[in-house]
């Protein structure tokens, strides 16, 4: 026999999830995430603009296979100033011919200008660049479209002027989340967020896609990013830009040889992944559409409940609760 | 500029952290999680036995560099069913010639016998293999024996009776924990733990190694096994056997191409990475020794509490907290 982890009906996990029929569903209720991610309804899902995917093609592998990664730049209003730089730059080619030159293990992997230290050998950056204030790494909680975000959000408010320590006092659908990070964590427009009532921003979570920077008060251009490949590093929080996400390609990323010098970076440059070229979907011909569950769809909130509670063939013990960063957003590649 | 992130100095991060003189540290406090390990005194360490290490040989890679993965067994109460079958196992060379099989992005790598599921043709297993319940997956709570988490089980069994929900009732101590998968987490003799006051269980973090099985009420027998290399699958917890974590050459196993088959299993032969030889680390005359941090000690705890609080140069914005798995247990290895 092979076996298998996490035990679960092989046809019915992944990707290739394949939609069950609406016989089957009166018969058996859906039973795992990606059964209800697979029988969510058309309306259900969100198609993202090409124009707010970015297309970064590293250089083919030792095979000369391509390696094309596919991120969507987060919306309103996060971070608005660094994805408006970051349009900028991929506009203006700024991006072809950088390279990664970090890749850390269970934290992340880096690109950007190899010789951006080496004085004179910086690549220069492109003019109207704008330069942001470590205030705009979060956003007006008031700000936050989603109903149940706002629900909580509102709740917290309402004690929060009480709360001495969290552990103290605190509504139940606050202390629900058990987030060791906020008080308040949910999903805005796609996205996975956190709150302390006054605030909202988004969170650190495997696949997201930030700014490097220097010292504070530096916050980076976003000439520099970095996309998490390990445990969420939820304490850079608040403290860098998320400007989006890997939506597709991450593997290439993600399985790079480890950097053995200071931090994960390269020692030297030929260990390092050169990047081709980097362009908006919109420039790009042949790219897939893609789309996004819905995280105010009742389809979504099934899928995080069943995430938060297997219980099947293989699982026998419930968990009771998940993390923010393990539902990760459905995403799924629309035909040609 | 180089932008870096995480932000911290760099000669002061890593494994290769540089000790603080003491005059130093008389000057600054420490300020990283990394320079509180490098500053912790020799007591603090203990010491890993050799026949508790696992030594996995991988075949060399493209450039025929070595690639030793060395995994340390996890100790009493937890498992030891599993680890007696891994340690028969190895003991017959049972591993040697099995292969890595399975690579799913942000969840596991998995290796065992590829023909473990062609009739006739799977590798017999040596005798005298246990075959455990479901039930050794936990352990009695009573085992624990490190004091802040025996602490923090008894307030929580003050109140067990009572509580009708965790979000309703629940002393501050335990709900500081803020947990997600459990209402007591904590550490326990070097290993990551959570408790529901009745039983204890090890958590699945990055590099937890874990026994693959079949559906429920098979249980493994430690012939096939596999590592986290992804956000921490705490809904695994209770589900499946922690037997051990790996605590050197990670990355060899991080890094592997991911298989593009279902769940990640590679669909060729030829895409699978041998494994030489396994052997526990009393058989291997060139392995150094390996020691981690007391998670009882005090240099943990301020270690720990740095992790959740980071406050520095780079980071603005402490966290307030940090998850269980994102606490990784430091160990290093000592000089031959």
């Amino acid at each position: 026999m092979h076996k298998f982890l996490p035990g679960l009906v092989p046809v019915l996990l992944g990707t290739s999830a394949i939609p069950v029929p609406a016989a089957a569903q009166e018969q058996a209720p859906l039973q795992t995430p990606d059964q209800i991610v697979a029988a969510a309804p058309a309306a259900d899902w969100v198609r993202i603009a090409p124009s707010d995917l970015m297309v970064m093609n590293l250089a083919p592998d030792a095979k000369g296979s391509p390696r094309r990664v596919v991120i969507q730049l987060i919306s309103k209003p996060f971070s608005q100033g660094w994805t408006g730089n970051i349009r900028k730059l991929a506009a203006a080619r700024w991006f072809d011919g950088i390279a990664v030159v970090r890749v850390q293990d269970n934290y992340v992997v880096q690109w950007g200008d190899p010789d951006g230290e080496v004085p004179g050998k910086a690549k220069p950056l492109p003019d109207g660049l704008r330069t942001m204030s470590g205030l705009e790494y979060t956003a007006d909680a008031a700000s936050a479209t989603d109903p149940a975000l706002r629900r909580k959000i509102a709740a917290l408010e309402k004690v929060a002027g009480m709360m001495s320590k969290v552990s103290d006092m605190a509504p139940a659908e606050v202390l629900r989340s058990r987030d060791p990070y906020a008080l308040v964590t949910g999903f805005e427009a796609g996205w996975p967020v956190a709150s302390d009532s006054a605030r909202i921003w988004p969170a650190h979570c495997y696949g997201t896609v930030g700014v490097g920077r220097n010292l504070s008060p530096d916050t980076g251009t976003g000439a520099e990013l970095y996309a998490v490949i390990g445990q969420a590093p939820r304490q850079l929080d608040r403290n860098i830009a998320v400007v989006g996400r890997v939506i597709a390609g991450m593997e290439y990323l993600s399985s790079l040889p480890r950097g053995t010098g200071e931090m994960g970076f390269y020692k030297t440059p030929e260990e390092r992944t050169p990047i081709v070229s980097v362009r908006m979907g919109n420039d790009v011909p042949d790219l897939p559409g893609y789309a996004y569950l819905s995280t105010a769809s009742k389809s979504f909130r099934a899928y995080m409940e069943k995430r938060a509670n297997r219980k099947d063939d293989f699982y026998i013990q419930p968990a009771g609760g998940v993390s923010l960063c393990n539902v990760p957003v459905p995403v799924r590649a629309l035909p040609l």
